[in-house]
């Protein structure tokens, strides 16, 4: 928790004054750093980007969902990261290229492959290069820059590791990769236990602690706190680093009402034995939290989490429109203070 | 060169009993085996396998035109011999697969790459799964079988070599590989000389000597003598395989009236100080060729040609319609004998 000596640093304009670009209040704070996963993340970003100028964010994206298809580097949270943020995005479907095609994945099952991935010719692109650059030397962290720059983000992403590490979905009917049990199986399996592969010998990439340590404020954005959190969490560096930062650490709950917005959260939680609420997940980060936002639906776990140490803000956290990201962007600025 | 206790194994029928895929008379043949390029042996190609059934044919391919791109192995030539006789090729373009879009190739051009070779979507299809392959440790000639049986090819498609013979094209403004000078500068540089890196110690692709030493009748297609047919040739057992062969060797004129159909033949030729002729042609393939097939209008070679000691054939070489290609074909298919 990093002491400011004034508390006037960011101040809201009167609403009549404020525009989405309005910058206004936020121009003190230095450097933001995110925890991100997906689509979820990826909405909270879009609104943060129109809050606070990009090359003042530094975006530490889970990379456990990495998977290899086609002996192709596919990285799904960076890309819908970046995809996003460049608004290339496919809104409605929440991942992929706006207006691709897929011919490629096409020829690929006539070709007697399996292609429940789905992968857009222009996403193919994005995996065609990283994977070149890889197997030229660069690292990771390296090559999301270059593929970021290129694609004229100014918000640096950075991968949590350069190592591999792999969240394995323990099942009813084996242990998967999270992909394999998400898309592939459609979530239908019994969910029994979830393990971080390589987590333990795994390092933060090159960036990644020192933007935590370094920031005036860390967000955990409203990502899936098992699958796209928990990896970045499983990286014990990481997780150190943000328990020793002084900038203050601000969460936005995922669930809301018992349940996630999207994705499989809530199935993991009740699989690991957690219940699936707001609190849970102000639980999961109750060694480095110091704020968490949490729906108006769940107001009545508020004092719950104020009794982890955690200060807890209620709002409306649905992200609907511009607006809504926006304001919520605003409010999660406004809480580093 | 074979000789046969009959004569009588290839008899065309009365016209008005021949249709496209009539194949009487050509029962005998066992195997045939092919020498071939890009899009010229296609057409050539196309012709055949409506003459004799797919799986009696082996065509031996040119791979001194694959090139690495984006971390991809393209195989130009083979590709074009596969995507033709599965009728899926662009015949217009004469390269690549109808309808195929070129989204990725546009996204790597906003990731700042270079896009001078035309990829299409379903065509970088291929090229993953090629380059997949190879990297789990398949030969180029087990891939090269894998896509095509997977393609629902009958025909053995089999790569000249698993090493890699490069054609350099020796010009006024430096040395460069054969696709650089064809793609992407347009052919327009001054051709000094031709060599093939790397052809020393290049060894056939299992398959390929085996094939051209036990085929009935040996079919050079007419495809580029210097950088389709010449990366072949530089191959020392596949020259020496087809000079030892009982099999006879029926090539067909790439050059017509002193130029080409398609391609830089001509400029590589008159580079190399070669007259541009058929007669050249036959010249360069004289310690093996048994038979030529010329054009009409260079029937003045013909004698000439025959001073080699070889057999010319003076017919209509050019394919405009499917019944040019199998009117060539069984010329070719007849000479054998």
């Amino acid at each position: 928790m990093k002491k400011r000596s004034s508390n006037k640093w960011f101040q809201p304009l009167p609403s009549s004054r404020r525009g989405l670009n309005d910058s206004f209040g936020v121009s003190l704070i230095k450097r933001v750093t995110c925890l991100a996963g997906g689509v979820g993340a990826a909405r909270f970003l879009q609104g943060l980007i129109k809050v606070i100028p990009q090359e003042k964010i530094t975006v530490v994206v889970n990379t456990g969902d990495d998977i290899n298809l086609y002996g192709l580097h596919v990285s799904p949270d960076p890309d819908i990261i970046m995809y996003t943020l460049t608004e290339i995005v496919d809104e409605e479907k929440g991942w992929g290229i706006r207006n691709d095609t897929f011919h490629a994945l096409e020829m690929l099952k006539k070709l007697g492959l399996e292609t429940w991935f789905k992968l857009g010719d222009k996403d193919f692109a994005t995996h065609i290069h990283r994977t070149h650059l890889l197997k030229e030397g660069y690292p990771l962290h390296k090559v999301t820059d270059i593929i970021c720059r290129a694609s004229g983000l100014r918000t640096k992403i950075i991968p949590m590791t350069n190592d591999k590490v792999t969240p394995k979905i323990g099942t009813d009917v084996g242990e998967m990769h999270f992909e394999e049990y998400l898309v592939k199986r459609g979530a239908r399996d019994k969910v029994l236990n979830v393990t971080f592969e390589g987590a333990e010998s795994a390092d933060p990439a090159p960036g990644v602690t020192e933007s935590i340590r370094e920031a005036d404020g860390v967000i955990v954005c409203p990502s899936n706190p098992i699958v796209s959190i928990g990896p970045i969490l499983a990286v014990s560096r990481i997780r150190e680093a943000l328990r020793e930062t002084k900038a203050k650490i601000i969460a936005i709950s995922p669930i809301v009402g018992g349940a996630t917005i999207k994705g499989p959260a809530d199935k993991l939680m009740r699989g690991l034995g957690l219940e699936v609420s707001a609190y849970s997940v102000a639980f999961l980060y109750r060694d480095f939290l110091d704020v968490f936002i949490m729906d108006d639906v769940d107001k009545d776990d508020k004092e719950r989490v104020e009794r982890l140490n955690i200060k807890a803000i209620v709002t409306n956290t649905i992200m609907r429109s511009l607006q809504d990201k926006v304001r919520l962007a605003r409010l999660a600025l406004s809480s580093i203070e």
